[in-house]
């Protein structure tokens, strides 16, 4: 089925491949479609000094697309970061805490990077579910070293989505066209327990009605479930997601 | 009454003083309890070079907090502008333009500068309402140059206000002490017509279920009601609300 | 009168409100004419790094116009500050610190905003003399903490002016208008005790005689003298001024 | 064989994987041991304003290390490039052009990003030898827009290695590891027939005779050669090689 | 006579040597004591945007102090130029701009840079003194392209020279021990003919009567007036001085 | 016998000016034909923060044209600085710190400085060559507080030159002209003993064989051996030249 056939309330293809790297303890490629993040984490063993002494962690995150992510060619943020970029990795770092219990990670600062390989429309809702994924690998590296063995860093899972409006129709994982076409855009972040983390939905040009915000919601909360699936099939093997699950 | 004996679903006190400077001729000194934000308004007859030639207006936005408009001084951006000021002014610019007919503005800038002189809480949604009345006497003043008199270049009114939960409770209108008491903060931007612009919710180390999202949608459409009789109320004498209220 | 029928030797109207703000102990909106200066000051209780350990206090200014000060719109100094900011909060800082004594203040650094809201001439000029207002709010608000209560922090009060030369003639306290036709343009910060602290004279594209010198420091004399008086009405309860009134 | 026991004159294992992005037409994931650099190249169909009308073209390349290619995690170059870099990529372009015909290339400009995903020693080399092969694939994309579809804008293939002296002895394509170790570390770029385009030998905190340059350089000649087949043998199927071959 | 012995009236000892580089029309070494200035001066046949199409050319000019001219050794300011810097450059610039036909210059640019080999206190002064000498050079170079050759582009001469008050005495052409030791420091610049172009008189934290400006002011007009005849001589041979003695 | 007369192995006139200015220890005027560098170094007893407590020195180096050193005018680097700037400090720095002993100097840093005043080709192997005397002298000048008195912090002397083909010529010593005539262009850096401490040999669109390569190699030796004895004569009465020279 192509692309174009592709239902409202359906996503994309997911593929997740670990390990992609060898540098960094978390190391993920995520794959929506055509949008492709590389997404990787490391632990640093100290929190910055704005932190310091409160016995509690940090989870921090940067996003960057790659110049030939998308075509034409986008200019490197090499003199200064523009507005989008600090937006976006701020909304990724909140979700990403969201989720972790920051005392019983200690005295520690995780980054998550966000590197868009190929930009085809949700690159900042793959980055969130890619990115849990390479927090998780980061979290289970460090395992011998927290405070407490028995007690897990993650209250839960956390993914992402899109959703639009086009035209009066509510769709699902929203690609490069069809995010062009919407009237209204939402990105919307929850929990594998289907908790919100965060909203943000935006009519550029344009307004939306409160039941046309509720139909939005729903359509998010099933994408949302089958992604926390992906994850938790990626994560067979992860300590920490066991422990989430039990 | 005292700030601390304010009702969960009750403004702040709301004072407009329009024509604060005569420099512009969009000026609003626009104050929600201790927060106080001037907005100031005025019209290029040239868009941006991304914008000529397709017969459409733009209208943008630029958020600055004072120095010490807050307590610690703040140090001034003149090197670089921070993530949450870029995220703040984008909010601004597509919250006016969502009830701006940009075709009916003809090919023209509008600039809308919103300078926080003391920040109490709630300095984004104070500038967004402020900046709307600013927006509008900056409308009025190029009124004989626009393409069709009749055509008026508002479709509606917007405001904006803060919600939030603390320990369960939903409030309205967070200053700085309820915000930072606040697990989930949310700013809701909407038209005089009571539809959704922009809906921006995040729990910060926190979640929050549907049954919670709709209660805080209720108090924030109660709140931007009265938001919006108060811009009604102050430009009562505006040609472009004139044509709006028909 | 209006403003084109001033005399040569008259001050533009001259309003002062102290308490402008509440987030900062010195808060001054200080309008000459039709410009406009908010003067805030605060007192930090360490001094910067190479002030460290020597028993003395610091002044430092700053300086900004606000985008819509003028028409057109001034652009913001957010990536770099230009060379008239710099030249300008630095003659600020100079200028309120040849009243201090610096011992008397301790190790303490009171930092003086001067945010222009509308700017119609003499923007720095109206920064010195409004932001001394603020910094005595400042120091009074430390009295309790100053290494000796019976040494008045502030040797004196200060006040600045512009005088210049149009077609020949000597005229005192230029707005815009004015600025534009002088030949020649001097500021001149002088003490409430009539003792110099700053003259910079400039003739831009133009020279000028001993004589005219002396006419435009006599004119620029009889400014400040009227200016230092606005400054003690206003200051009449202030504790470090009745100090220096004795 | 494991790392350790690879010979003094032997390759790390090269991979080499075309189209790994859709998002332009050349895009090399190009792997030497555990290096690993995505090539990305495009084609804009005009040059920057100070080659305009030369009737010539231009190849640039700009190289970038992902923070997390190494381990400890790299701070991205967001406010400024360092000077590394900037060699890295100045070398990296001068090397890619000395193969291209640039009047047969017509006025347009191929734009060759090298983003280092993994780091392990040898990265600009890996550039340029992976940078080839995504540059051949951009040339090949604009075929058909060719001044003349009868001369290639290809001289010849251009690959590059890194040879060094450890304790007086002589290694191929070094490795973090054996870089670390190395008192004279030289990366030498050479086509596919075997002339120098590039020789840059260092020593940091050493020097080296005229006997040690030539075997360094014999060193650097097998390696190249070696190279060039895994170019020739990847790219077997672009119509630019296949006018180089003949 | 050590420079400890110089009389308070004393000039420094003056060296100028023209023609100290090749590459530019202008270039001049200007010593005064152990303050030694290289200014140099092209002329551009256009004039920056701002000005084009008036008729008339412009004048600026650029300080820079080299990290040697001092010790410790300055850093070099390559990412931000400081305030003092951006202050003198302006100040060099009006000076010279002062005593130049603008008109008579047509439309094109004279830039004269100041760059401070070594310095032992007034490189401002020296650079508008030794400035004024490269910039008569650079005129000479256009003579044949100046709209009216027998209209001469300058006024008057321009020199510049330092005074302060230390300890109640006035010095004249402080070094910086001196300039070190003054409670007032005042840069004076004059025309040849004696008339001000600019007075910058300052106390850093001390205060002046006017008693105390004009024994200052009278030993700058000495100490120019010998200036003055430094240049006369140096300049000899010039075309522009020759028509401005007439 | 003219410039353009002079012979392919033949070196520029050499002139070197030490004690140029009294500012800095080390500060050589050192020209060759028309390319005149002022190289000033100086010595900092501490070393930067990265190399503290390893017991050794540091040596670095900066690299900068003044803006009238070319013709037209280049502008000043103020807010970053380019490539090409960083590229050849580094190889400044690289190349003196290989004749140095950095234990020997104990932990202090070496700042050398090559500001060029005139600009005729060959600036970067100038700055080598005069910066190396500039060095000689700041390590003699604190010679006194080196960790033993007896062990010579120099292990060799070194210098550079410039190399090329012009028309299948090989040149030494390549000025402006030659440089833009040159199909390779090649900066040989050797100590006085004649061993190599950097070849960098680049085709700007050319390429070259090993054969071409060894006869620019015998030049530039050739010439380095020449200025190796400049060098020596300038530093006769240098402590440290006269330890190596043992």
């Amino acid at each position: 089925m192509s692309e174009t056939e592709r239902a409202d309330d359906q996503l994309r293809d997911v593929r997740i491949e670990r390990g992609f790297t060898s540098s960094s303890p978390g190391s993920v490629l995520f794959q929506a479609g055509r949008t492709t993040v590389l997404c990787t984490a490391s632990v640093d063993n100290r929190v910055p000094d704005w932190m310091a002494g409160k016995g509690k962690g940090w989870v921090t995150a940067e996003y960057n697309m790659l110049p030939h992510s998308t075509s034409p060619r986008k200019r490197r943020e090499r003199s200064k970061v523009d507005g989008r970029t600090t937006e976006i990795q701020r909304l990724i770092g909140r979700s990403l805490r969201a989720v972790v219990d920051l005392e019983a990670l200690g005295e520690r600062l995780i980054t998550v990077d966000c590197d868009v390989l190929e930009a085809d429309g949700g690159t900042r809702t793959a980055s969130i579910t890619g990115g849990f994924i390479a927090l998780v690998d980061a979290i289970d590296s460090v395992r011998a070293l927290l405070p407490d063995a028995n007690v897990c860093p993650l209250h839960d899972s956390v993914a992402a989505v899109s959703v639009g409006l086009i035209g009066g129709a509510a769709k699902l994982d929203l690609d490069y066209e069809l995010d062009w076409q919407a009237d209204v855009d939402m990105n919307v972040v929850m929990t594998g327990r289907s908790r919100f983390v965060e909203i943000q939905g935006t009519g550029e040009e344009a307004t939306f009605s409160e039941d046309e915000l509720h139909v939005l919601l729903g359509l998010a909360r099933t994408g949302i479930g089958r992604l926390a699936e992906h994850q938790r099939e990626s994560l067979v093997d992860s300590w920490a997601m066991g422990l989430l699950g039990r």
